[in-house]
């Protein structure tokens, strides 16, 4: 491992392949279909994992997800953010090639844009609309008018696919009960909102609910059809946080060399600054993360809460020298605070090799 | 412009050459040799720019930086970073390639490993050391015994070039005569470091300063022979709170595009999330950064402090409907509060025509 060039992002192949493993298990025994979300880990190896334990089409939060996983072999794929007109062109592009792509909205305006943009270029566009089930950020309420209206609008060259909606709000609940009412509302709203379409008249096939909390917290998921979460494949401090992991899950590290020392401040300076990390925070503060030793185990007493674009700046609170203790070359790992945005820094994943030998090297891709 | 997928990042190349003439004539005005940090841009034909009216050589912030204009051309790079044994091996596939790299030091116990690798391969890194003006981050303060230390490792494989400094804590400052103060302490201290280097006996011929704020405000720069500086070539939100800049001078911004509202809460929805955009705050809160409409100009009551992956929470606490005045399909930019790590998020920079036409597109790197 010293010999990687640092910052450097690590991947845990095991922990990961053991989360795989618990939400695919856990979908099976709720007997629902499950379409992971690969935004975060944008990486054709991991998506093949999930695929291979049984998820069924995928979701994505950029086309540019879409078009690299469609180029790879995925052909079911749900673009989960509420589309807008310069985004249609190039979902058109990818529709023409093969790909069945399932848009978003949530809106009746855009779902008449929808419809005849599709009915433009002789196609017909797969729609989900957004549910809001928790007033977490975006979609529409079951008993809004909305709805209704969002629906009348795709005729003609869009159809109504489902509904779906992300509980996003279970990320600040931290108890089992919590988390399993949370889970429940997501369900029973979302399968309102179908039942609402279904006694309008309108076909309604896919329910479609989901956030990493809330897809292991749920007792049963009657009426939906697919669950939906991303950030599961690897975990991260605030899903630990949150409550439904532990810290021993988390499959992602960013490995940092100890470049220099401020005695003064008891500061230990290190070469993975804010570009290697993610500023994302959970409820505790662990500032850019939990500093780990080479091996993965905390070390009590050392603090990252500043950092600079390619310095990581520890404070040590603990006993004895920081000199000696971590000179200049030790190997540190700092855990994630937020999955997604600390894997977003980085090209490639160092996958640590089960039984010694070779790193492999996993490519991610970021942009639009 | 509203053709544009988005998000994307918009460069205006008008302000952005602007900045660059305004930082080298200053530099030319003050008899300094003028090294642009390239870790704001990572972006070839933006260091053109900075070549084309003066730069001296760059300064990098990553090896994968100085192996990607190395590449282009360039010749003469520091990496201002200190280096660690892992990253030696780089440094010397790029030196044999026939760059001239230097490389920063602030302890004699790299020195001596520096010194050594360099004996080992037969060649003769030359290596600054990192002097501390300011208390900010790293650095050898100039009284310190181990500034002498480490001068003494430099034997052998490697080669004592000079000190450098980073004036990081002008950040914090926001009058013209604090900034001024800074600068000169700056150089005094900088100064003073090679001084005592000179006075044991050895030669140090560079003396290298430099941040935006404090090359900005500096009066003088006596005893100096290069300054550094990286974010002035866009400037943002930070910069203008400093004081070194106006809004009307910030190059970079992100477009985006309204995707829906929460009426209950006043909130526009867009598809520029925490993804496309930068957490890093400056000393008043703008967020996630300043929103304005399609033409640049700040919208008023338009705050835009929530974001998820891909989704900006935009809160509006001005009159009328905001339906009315924002429909989905709404174009908004936002101007970044760190320029360096809002850029970062990108693979490329969409130039804004400066008399309509197509928009030349220039790509970006990251990694390491």
């Amino acid at each position: 491992m010293q010999n990687l060039e640092t910052p450097a992002l690590l991947l845990d192949e095991r922990r990961m392949q053991h989360n795989i493993e618990r939400m695919q298990n856990r979908m099976n025994q709720l007997g629902v279909s499950f379409r992971p979300h690969v935004k975060t880990s944008k990486c054709l190896e991991v998506v093949r994992h999930q695929m291979a334990e049984g998820a069924h089409g995928i979701t994505v939060s950029t086309l540019k997800e879409a078009e690299e996983f469609f180029r790879a072999g995925i052909e079911d794929i749900l673009y989960a953010v509420a589309i807008v007109p310069n985004k249609l062109d190039h979902a058109l592009r990818l529709i023409r090639h093969g790909l069945r792509l399932t848009l978003l909205v949530e809106s009746p305006a855009m779902a008449a844009q929808i419809a005849r943009h599709g009915e433009q270029h002789g196609i017909c566009h797969e729609v989900m609309i957004e549910v809001d089930t928790d007033g977490h950020r975006s979609g529409i309420k079951p008993d809004d008018p909305l709805l209704l209206a969002t629906a009348a609008e795709l005729r003609g060259g869009a159809r109504l696919k489902g509904v779906m909606t992300h509980a996003g709000a279970s990320y600040d609940l931290n108890t089992p009960e919590a988390l399993a009412q949370m889970a429940e509302q997501e369900r029973l709203r979302c399968v309102a909102a179908a039942e609402k379409l279904r006694a309008a008249g309108y076909d309604c096939p896919v329910v479609s609910v989901g956030s990493t909390p809330t897809a292991l917290s749920a007792r049963h998921l009657d009426g939906v059809t697919e669950v939906r979460a991303g950030v599961y494949v690897f975990f991260d401090l605030v899903m630990a946080e949150v409550g439904v992991c532990g810290i021993d899950d988390i499959a992602i590290s960013v490995l940092c060399t100890v470049i220099g020392h401020r005695l003064d401040q008891n500061w230990i300076i290190t070469d993975g600054g804010w570009m290697a990390m993610s500023r994302d925070l959970g409820h505790q503060d662990h500032g850019y993360g939990l500093v780990c030793d080479a091996d993965g185990k905390p070390v009590a007493g050392l603090g990252f809460g500043k950092a600079n674009q390619e310095h990581g700046v520890l404070q040590w609170t603990g006993e004895g020298d920081i000199v000696e203790r971590f000179p200049v070359g030790t190997s540190l790992r700092v855990l994630p605070n937020h999955a997604c945005a600390t894997g977003a820094q980085h090209t490639r994943y160092h996958v640590i090799p089960r039984k010694g030998g070779a790193w492999p090297v996993w490519q991610r891709f970021g942009g639009w």
